[in-house]
């Protein structure tokens, strides 16, 4: 029978590298025992090295109860690895044929109501489960970069996936000091990296047409909107941008807008369907709260960033 | 003869909307005198509504010398609000017509020495200064919204601005709490816009097609890459994510990617020149330091962002 997702002891991580170890310390920092498998003896070094950078940092924002870099060791094998671990998280290559493989192994060696969660980035858990005697507990987790600091993490499960998996897996996370967001269509590349995406191919169009260089670009991001995005999604920020009118308001102005050429990105067209669904979106997030109320916290919370990022740069 | 760009005391601001007004409070913060053009009874009213709001936040961020709320006032025309202001910003509707009309107006009452810089969020100064008789000194100066908080201004002539005039500008909102980013190219909508126009229209096409909703996908901005672009824009953001590598190392991985559905924006060929130009554009930005270096202050940097954000939200 499946522990309680707020009550788990012991945690296996597959592969070492930048994710697998990241995940590694931020398991460890929530007081969790950790096995980490990994066969490179190299990529192994690595992650005790991320681990010392890391710990640090770690501490500041805090450790949870009982937490210890004594906590992790590393098996030598696989099975060693799931043994006696109640969720697993995978950190493999980006390669669908090897994460089918290594899911396959994990679900041979690993008891059938121990989750096993997927780091990928992009790859359709209908994919990776494909070689599973027990899909119904395979899960994409998949961690924002760093994985110790960045909150998110992006949920969602393949098509012979246990619904009830996907929401332990939410629930998991949650209670161990994550944000998780929980997707209900498998789409490539999620969420976040779908937007980071587009983003970033705008910004090799600019680059690519002599429009804008890396640092003009990189510059206008962080002291403009990237500021904003730590705090308000764009969805918020065009509700703000509205006025009291709030998100109905901006798509009255924007949605004429949407055929001008201020991204290579073709806008889709702005149905009173979608237009709906923007408003309804917003309006649940405010959650009560006005325009103006919104638009304090905000201003409270750039100045807070604003405050932190200049000690920041000052203890350089 | 123009002022010196750091000696300026007088400024006149036209327009008294959410940026008209929110110029009007930065500027007072800077310890200018501000004239605040605004035929609109009501539209001056909402300006001093937005400086009592803004005003204990600006204090908080600190006032320069001399800065004071008594230092603005509303002249009666705009030959008066420019007579003796000695940099005016212009902040009216985002029309063509109507801002040509303004510039028109300000070019014939303000002295040949005075810079007009117009706030658009999308049109071209070559454009719009087509009815000055010295169209020599009108230069895009560019806000984003909250323009009393949030740091960025994209500057950028038009055909006929002197670069000197350009340089002028820059100089000047860089001496009063500004970040300028200079642009070399008229462009649709600049830098920061265009970017944030892709993302937002990758949003669009996501709730129009149900795969994800405003919620999922502000949640996921603002727990993942929102946080790390309030202090990496995209370029070092994949600088870092190439590890020792660099930039070089995440195109070598990312260019063949660039096909897959990861988008609905369509990404431009990686030739080597491009590829070259992202390369040398964060090199030049890591100015000598490594990619460990740079993680660390990035790590550091995002530890006081989210202990900021906490601390905001805990006060709510």
């Amino acid at each position: 029978v499946r522990v309680a997702p707020d009550q788990v002891e012991r945690v296996g991580v597959v592969g070492a590298g930048v994710i697998g170890g990241a995940w590694a310390a931020h398991f460890l920092r929530m007081g969790l025992d950790v096995s980490l498998y990994e066969p490179s003896s190299v990529a192994r070094e690595g992650a005790l090295e991320l681990l010392d950078a890391a710990w640090p940092t770690l501490e500041r924002l805090g450790l949870r109860e009982g937490a210890s870099r004594e906590r992790l060791r590393f098996p030598e094998t696989l099975e060693e690895t799931v043994a006696d671990a109640q969720v697993v998280q995978e950190a493999t290559p980006e390669r669908l044929e090897s994460k089918q493989e290594v899911f396959r192994l994990l679900d041979a060696a690993a008891p059938a109501d121990v989750l096993l969660l997927s780091s990928t980035s992009g790859l359709r858990m209908t994919d990776i489960q494909a070689r599973c005697a027990h899909p119904e507990r395979t899960v994409v987790g998949h961690p924002f970069n760093p994985p110790y600091l960045l909150p998110l993490v992006e949920i969602v499960g393949g098509e012979r996936t246990d619904p009830a998996a996907v929401d332990w897996a939410v629930a998991f996370y949650a209670a161990y000091g994550k944000e998780p967001v929980k997707l209900d269509v498998e789409i490539p590349s999620f969420i976040a990296s779908r937007l980071q995406e587009a983003l970033a191919r705008e910004m090799l169009h600019m680059v690519a047409e002599g429009e804008a260089t890396v640092e003009q670009i990189d510059a206008a991001v962080v002291n403009g909107p990237g500021l904003r995005w730590a705090i308000l999604g764009p969805g918020l920020s065009f509700h703000l941008a509205g006025g009291q009118g709030g998100m109905a308001h901006c798509l009255d102005w924007w949605g004429p807008l949407l055929d001008e050429p201020w991204s290579r990105l073709a806008a889709p067209e702005l149905t009173p369907e979608l237009r709906q669904r923007l408003i309804d979106g917003c309006e649940r997030e405010a959650a009560g709260r006005s325009v103006d109320e919104l638009a304090a916290e905000r201003d409270a919370c750039l100045v807070a960033l604003l405050e932190a990022r200049d000690r920041c740069r000052d203890a350089r």
